[in-house]
């Protein structure tokens, strides 16, 4: 599936998703890193802090691919992961929606 | 200079100054990280956080060479950057202090 299969009007919808579930994450990220830092008490949990920022930026940069060939999946994903309801991407085509869907439940 | 030069009594205190600093440096660290947190404002602020562990991670596991050919520079290192005082090296031998300042002031 490439761009010509999405309008003008879902693709604006489809980024204004996609923003808000990163945006979503991202906010969770800074907060699990807020009580992480907080409840350091080794001298060593700083870097494994670290490790565990490298390993979230590696997967969020994998997953956040803004290409309308990987959209379907993307949504899929973020969906089962709770950082978008199926009532956020309702402005998309019919078809768009139940590939997405099935996805989920895969 | 290898270990032979070093008394035992010697290496017991450049240990024990060593372990000192380390945790110093690694606690400032990790309020420095709690500020940062704290006011992270933007999302992307989150990558920064992320590459200024990186950096720190990469500067300190290079500082803290605990051998006893690199101790001296080690030592005149923290020295300058007020991790350790110079009475905190009292325990060494005189030619070894010596060296330690010198190098503070270069």
């Amino acid at each position: 599936m490439n761009d010509v299969n999405w309008s003008k009007k879902e693709k604006e919808a489809a980024r204004e998703a996609f923003d808000k579930a990163y945006k979503r994450e991202i906010e969770s990220l800074v907060e699990e890193v807020r009580q992480k830092v907080a409840n350091i008490s080794e001298i060593d949990e700083v870097w494994q802090l670290h490790d565990f920022l490298s390993a979230k930026r590696h997967e969020i940069d994998g997953k956040y691919d803004y290409s309308y060939s990987a959209l379907i999946f993307v949504f899929s994903q973020l969906l089962k992961e709770g950082w978008l309801t199926l009532d956020e991407l309702q402005v998309l085509e019919r078809d768009k929606l139940a590939k997405i869907s099935a996805l989920t439940r895969m």
